[in-house]
């Protein structure tokens, strides 16, 4: 059922870098290089909530949060994870996996709305995707 | 394994009222009439992150989120359902899941930290975790 249609949101795009495609989900880079955050945006049309999800996608995606959230503490040590699924600006169903840090700019608040952001540079942005992208092609979903 | 040494966070405990049991998850109420607030708290020992379920919880737990979503949106038509798993300052595994107005207090941005909470009264604090309680019963998780 992975949708032709799917298109990613403009705003998502714009804040972010690929990093790789997974079962279901495409896994995005927010430029932001003070924080290690991840998207995993469920390649499905029209989807807002998790509920609109079928049960068989459902159970992929948390299996996909969980890997993404294992690669987050292997790579950089985070204090904590932090998930979520907001969608209060961009309705396209979109899940943050996140590392914070007791020294994160947020501690311990949320992250979301929380500014300045501070991007990576050109080069760093696309080293980063690719060493991420190095760490889910190791870590298979069936491996968890 | 259900732990028999489950036990709730004492903030948890003091910020909320019980709705009822899941599979999994105890159902918690949040005590802020201001925005229809859930908490799942998988009954489950030194749980910090997702990834310390077993895959098999994993899969319990998103039906639970996705069933407390829709009951949630069934009971209050709120304009976006935000979900999330944070743990900085409580570190057993919870997860939120809390309907969200474009007029609540901190629309677009996230609920968690915002103030002020807005009690209930106790009595309606008790009647809203039993009309919780039996959407719950009417909704069982197969029916999802």
């Amino acid at each position: 059922m992975a949708g032709s249609s799917f298109t990613l949101n403009q705003k998502l795009k714009e804040d972010t870098a690929e990093v790789t495609r997974l079962g279901l989900s495409l896994v995005l880079l927010v430029n932001d290089r003070s924080v290690p955050w991840l998207i995993l945006v469920p390649r499905r049309s029209n989807v807002r909530e998790i509920y609109g999800l079928s049960m068989e996608d459902r159970a992929v995606l948390i299996e996909e949060i969980a890997l993404a959230s294992k690669i987050i503490t292997g790579r950089y040590n985070p204090d904590k994870i932090n998930i979520g699924s907001l969608g209060n600006i961009v309705p396209q169903l979109h899940i943050h996996v996140i590392g914070r840090f007791k020294n994160d700019r947020a501690w311990p608040g949320p992250i979301w709305g929380s500014a300045p952001m501070e991007p990576y540079g050109d080069k760093e942005l696309k080293a980063e995707c690719s060493v991420l992208k190095e760490a889910f092609r190791q870590n298979p979903k069936t491996s968890l």
